[in-house]
């Protein structure tokens, strides 16, 4: 990594961006205008809502796009590209509009998260970082919210930088897990850039230094003032939890005995005893924290059994998002200026339903119920339309169309900002209290059967009826040019075509 | 993170290995020896076999371990830490000692991977960034060393950036992928960096910004030499291949055209027809590349039917390690220096018997049958013992001991080497290139069973009866010292101790 002092993150991109780029750029046509969204399609672990993360890395990433030399010299020696289009990436830099949702913003499957309008040759070229820093932050930011609806007011600690994916993934997914509601972090690097509180005391290897609990526990309270004492090494009941109590009482008030922490065995028989335990100390404000492979599910089902534990550290599961280690966000052309300089929507068929893209430069609404400030759901729209002007809009599937409603007295609150307008950036990156505090203002918006951890309502991502008969009428026009095309070649496949897909 | 300009990875460790590193030096303790073994317990994926990773980035980390300015300015005003202490912390550099297995090592559970010999400080602080490079990058080794067994001599391609968990993943863990047998990357940073084979040509929004593939294809081939067409934006056997045929007609020599991608469908039928339609035109060369979803069990499905796949592009899968996206290495203290300067091996014991650790410093080789050059077992010796020169040895299980062997006419390698010694790199990294071929003559080792990708059969990893009869003393003590001490407390958990352990 230390090989390159000049090492960008413009390279940082599959080579087929690049094979594109140069396509364009030798027919001539990688200025013209393109708008890609960029959404995922799926609600990931089942959830109800996602979080979205990743803006602020998204505008250092872009501020900076640049193909250094040293990327210049590796395309041109190992990639063999020629130097007149060396030269144009030489001089490269990100010129477009970027609209997006606010890092914190409560998002849905099938709704433009980012948008970016610009030269098609940029909007290719950073596809992938894109979708590496969204896919990876917006997974890890609703883990954690999904993490603190379980775990209520109590405190969340992130700590799973040692079973995090590589280095980055531990700082920039322990700054997505605060966003999305943990109250501390055990990796002070994460702390030092991003000023996020941090937390640890000892570990196992303490005790075994110091050979037993006692002198472990004591040499720690000697040296520091705030006390929290892991006393699972050996016997938690036997030995740990007196052993802690034997120094707090020893201790007294030159050290704040905070609490204690379990990290193996039963945490609700544990939990329950060792505050049975302090409590008869006459330690009723220490607290119990826990960790030990914890997730969502597990902290619902402690709860429900009564564990009495106050502070939650979680690892593994949290920085992986163990049950879904990935988002698949894509980043797709909803239109694109044609020769005569105006914008031609475009639609990517599948078939599957849920795979087809929807054309067009888009608007999305949060549909905000005056009366009792709850979301009806969000509506997507042409960018020229105005849902806030008028007095009742239709909300429909966008699949099963039959499924409606009409919406009177509503807040129609556009959840997209602009960022970058040409190439500036004109929008004031928040703080990352700020973002926290917008996640949990957002939740406020849905009702409580969308928060649910297991099998939570569907919320409703609807498109306007403009948008929806824009889509259809694209549908119709690739349906319309390949049955065309089709009647003009020899068919090549036989007889046996029996997955070709023939619904067009 | 371009917030400090001398940002370093020293504070990327969790806070309890800062505020037990403060407890060991106001004791004075602190540069006491310690060893400490990093392991893991549990063959990922269910393997039979694990490749081993992340070597060069530790020797990196190691070699630049120190606080910079902004650390230790950040330790005083956060952490708030003392002067005297941030004085020590800011001159400390690596002095210990580590061996290793190298990159490309097959690797089991239980057996030390890393070995760690340093001042009790210094191996602490170190412990969270080495687990969190190694835990990844042998995760994904291990991954790709699969995929490329199911594989098979075909080429595998990794093309997961957009899915990896943030950049550094997506960089090491092409890396890791390369190690484990990958040909090529998409990622085109990586190949800057590593000098790795990167591969790609064109996406779907190509075809979409042209709005049908004929015109993509052959704008495609206007521009590039090599060319493979993705042929499934519209409809892969009526519209898709027959383009691409067309194109590579009407380009004739003035291209490569080396063959088609498939990225949807059912990849057998599709291949199939595929491969017919291009033998039918003459390109019996044209290669198929394929990618979707795929990993070793996909892959090893599609052969058995017989698709007509000649390149493989693997994406989420395997650079998340998407179905089990963490390796749970741990890194445990097996020996430290008393008062008197003798090393007192430690344990760990659990009420888990594959949790216990195994004491003291150690040896691990690799027993090689000098008759038909197969792997009997790996066999963990104390630091001082010689297997090589024994006659015959004996091997049993370390749990179920009356699963044993005795071995003659063996050869006895030692797996570990000497990589710092007192703080100096004296270990030459091999190229990339090396440690890829060393995997594949490392898993010519091990019997067929051992790399049978579901339900291998299990490769034992055996203790020497002096390294067996040590642990079995040490946990003797730990239990003695509990007991004796149990016995001058009140028990205090009174009559409901359901869930203690008393094994002891």
């Amino acid at each position: 990594m230390r090989k390159y002092q000049d090492d960008s993150l413009a390279l940082h991109t599959d080579l087929y961006q690049i094979n594109m780029a140069k396509t364009y750029w030798e027919d001539g046509v990688h200025e013209r205008k393109a708008v890609f969204d960029l959404y995922f399609r799926k609600m990931p672990f089942g959830s109800g809502y996602a979080i979205f993360a990743g803006l602020e890395r998204i505008v250092e990433f872009l501020k900076n796009f640049r193909f250094s030399d040293s990327d210049i010299a590796y395309l041109r020696e190992v990639e063999g590209y020629d130097e007149d289009f060396l030269q144009y990436l030489s001089n490269l830099t990100f010129t477009g509009n970027v609209r997006s949702m606010r890092e914190g913003e409560v998002v849905f499957e099938n709704e433009p998260i980012v948008t970016i309008e610009a030269p098609l040759i940029q909007a290719q070229l950073i596809e992938t970082p894109l979708l590496n820093i969204v896919n990876y932050q917006t997974l890890i930011a609703t883990k954690a919210a999904r993490i603190k609806h379980a775990v209520g007011e109590d405190l969340v600690m992130e700590f799973g930088t040692r079973r995090a994916q590589e280095m980055d993934a531990a700082i920039w997914g322990t700054r997505a897990a605060f966003i999305g509601g943990c109250g501390a972090t055990s990796n002070v690097r994460a702390g030092k850039l991003f000023g996020i509180p941090t937390a640890g005391t000892h570990a196992h290897a303490m005790v075994q230094a110091y050979q037993d609990e006692y002198t472990a526990f004591r040499k720690y309270a000697e040296s520091h003032k705030d006390c929290v004492f892991l006393v699972d090494t050996y016997d938690t009941l036997r030995s740990g939890v007196p052993a802690a109590i034997r120094v707090a009482k020893e201790m007294g008030d030159s050290i704040n005995f905070i609490g204690i922490r379990l990290d193996s065995g039963d945490l609700t028989y544990l939990s329950k005893k060792a505050r049975e335990m302090l409590d008869e100390a006459g330690f009723h404000d220490a607290k119990i924290f826990a960790s030990n492979d914890l997730d969502e599910y597990t902290i619902t089902h402690l709860k429900a059994q009564g564990a009495k534990i106050d502070a939650w550290g979680v690892g593994t599961n949290l920085i992986t998002a163990y049950d879904q280690p990935a988002l698949g966000a894509v980043y797709k052309l909803a239109s694109i200026e044609n020769e005569a300089g105006e914008m031609i929507d475009t639609v990517k068929i599948s078939s599957n339903a849920e795979k087809v893209t929807t054309p067009g430069k888009k608007k999305v609404y949060r549909i905000i119920n005056k009366s009792n400030q709850k979301s009806e759901g969000d509506y997507i729209t042409l960018y020229d339309e105005n849902p806030a002007a008028e007095e009742r809009i239709k909300m429909f599937h966008p699949v099963h169309t039959y499924v409606s409603k009409f919406v009177t007295n509503f807040e129609a609150v556009e959840l997209q900002k602009d960022i970058f307008i040409n190439g500036e950036l004109v929008y004031e990156l928040p703080s990352l209290a700020e973002i926290q505090s917008f996640v949990q203002k957002n939740l406020g918006y849905l009702w409580d059967e969308y928060k649910r951890i297991l099998n939570p309502e569907e919320y409703p991502v609807d498109l306007s009826e403009k948008c929806w008969n824009n889509k259809m009428k694209k549908i119709q026009e690739v349906r319309d040019k390949i049955v065309s095309s089709l009647s003009t070649k020899t068919k090549g496949e036989g007889e046996d075509d029996r997955f070709t897909k023939t619904d067009y």
